[in-house]
């Protein structure tokens, strides 16, 4: 049982964690942290949080835990601000979509604080934002990615994995590099892809004739492209190099395709195309992602 | 009422249409013709159709509308066996994914039958195939584009039109031209993206680590890469001057993309991600494509 924990950014993910964790009774207090005057009030009434701060010293204060939960641009200025007042008992760990960018803020603006800092990204999501589109079962069989510091105590791991069990969530661990090079391939370029679809189309003088025959095929194509253009900018930006990289091997193989078409070969299109169905099917067939939720 | 239809192709998209039609009390008897004989045996077993036929000369005699649904890639061979036995009487329709090819091919062909060939696009499908993905609603509120000659008789599109509105559909008219271009964008090259980025993961020696953190968002954003392959190869090369243009353009999106990353232009980014999560948006909110079904 965590007695108090700190939230700061009472969104989805924010919302989520405390309504999971509330839920489970495995909290005493929830105290929220939200810039957006709206959302903290709307969360306090619909009983996400029990206290809202805007103080925050105050806030950390006594906290057993401090989930930073905000979009990954207001990092720096949010730990700057609490560096300062964090309890020499409190856990620090967040909820970002890239780990590497974070480690090292907490490198340069925790440098006594390493031991107790649990860089973490739970990977579920939704195209919706905001502390109305929080829930309890958001994070229920779905993965909490820990990538740990050399610094980061044991105590302080087992802490947050604990958390995050009582969510209903499975938690790994592995490093902050590798987790950003799989994100960027599974989640961040496809983000990227559909944005970019959408954008190219839309564009057009006749986007209205394009739009009016695009069926369902396209409507979960481009389903993500739904997301916050905030958290998507700054997800891209924080895994910029991963990202690129990913972005430029996927560029590549467009050109391959393209030259395929070029050639009429109907063969590599077909084994290319069956390749992609089968690999597809063996995931899904031993790694069937939740129904009903949708990870970011 | 149609006394008899003979249909080509007693998969996802002829099935059900024969379907639709016996539950709307629109057609007199089925006839049946495919390649593969486990698929007839079953389509014959589960009453989609009423009888089946090997014999092309046999299944068109008779028959008040002819539909051709099986692969682009079959269209020629298909149209040149019942070439010579189509009745004075019967009206000739299909339902290729792509428009200009098979008006290229009935020209050829058909040269004295246009009048009463009707080429026509039922928006509707699923990444599965074969009889038993057959269902009755498929087409219910979808869209079919009918792309007539300048041959093709009013009478013949009436009858295609009627039989497309019983089964429930909304029928439209354009020029195959029109519809390629369309169906390019807003169809093609999202499944051309799909089996691409599948194609790119599946292929790496770590892929297994790399689909463990896929999550729903993937898994909706490749869910169009579990469609037949078979039937994508010939949709990809028979519309492939205007997929190939499509991807053309999409890849120049993507290199401005990555232009911006590499620059970190973070206002552009997010600009660029707002248009397409509005655009998408307003999208959905005029023109809601029906749940539980997947348009191809």
């Amino acid at each position: 049982m965590l007695e108090r924990v700190a939230i700061f950014g009472v969104g989805l993910i924010g919302g989520s964690f405390a309504l999971a964790l509330k839920e489970a009774g495995a909290v005493g207090e929830v105290v929220g942290v939200d810039r957006n005057a709206l959302n903290r009030h709307l969360a306090l009434e619909l009983g996400v949080i029990d206290r809202e701060e805007s103080d925050s010293a105050k806030a950390v204060s006594g906290a057993a835990l401090v989930l930073l939960a905000m979009p990954l641009g207001q990092m720096r200025s949010v730990i700057e601000h609490i560096a300062p007042h964090i309890d020499e008992e409190s856990v620090l760990t967040d909820a970002g979509s890239t780990k590497q960018d974070v480690v090292r803020l907490a490198c340069e603006l925790l440098p006594g604080s390493l031991a107790r800092f649990v860089p973490a990204h739970p990977i579920a999501g939704a195209e919706r934002s905001g502390v109305t589109a929080a829930r309890a079962d958001l994070f229920r069989e779905h993965n909490v990615v820990i990538t740990p510091l050399a610094e980061t105590s044991a105590a302080s791991i087992a802490l947050v994995r604990e958390a995050w069990t009582a969510c209903g969530a499975h938690t790994c661990q592995m490093s902050a590099a590798f987790h950003d090079r799989v994100l960027a391939a599974v989640s961040h370029l496809p983000h990227l892809l559909a944005f970019a679809l959408v954008e190219e189309l839309a564009g057009r003088a006749d986007a209205e004739e394009f739009f009016r025959f695009a069926g369902t095929g396209f409507r979960d194509f481009t389903r993500i492209a739904g997301s916050s253009p905030e958290m998507w900018r700054d997800v891209c930006l924080s895994n910029r190099a991963a990202l690129v990289s990913e972005l430029e091997s996927y560029q590549e193989q467009l050109s391959s395709l393209r030259n395929l078409l070029l050639a009429g070969d109907a063969d590599a299109l077909e084994a290319l195309f069956a390749r992609a169905r089968d690999g597809r099917s063996a995931w899904l067939a031993g790694n069937k992602p939740v129904d009903g939720r949708n990870d970011s």
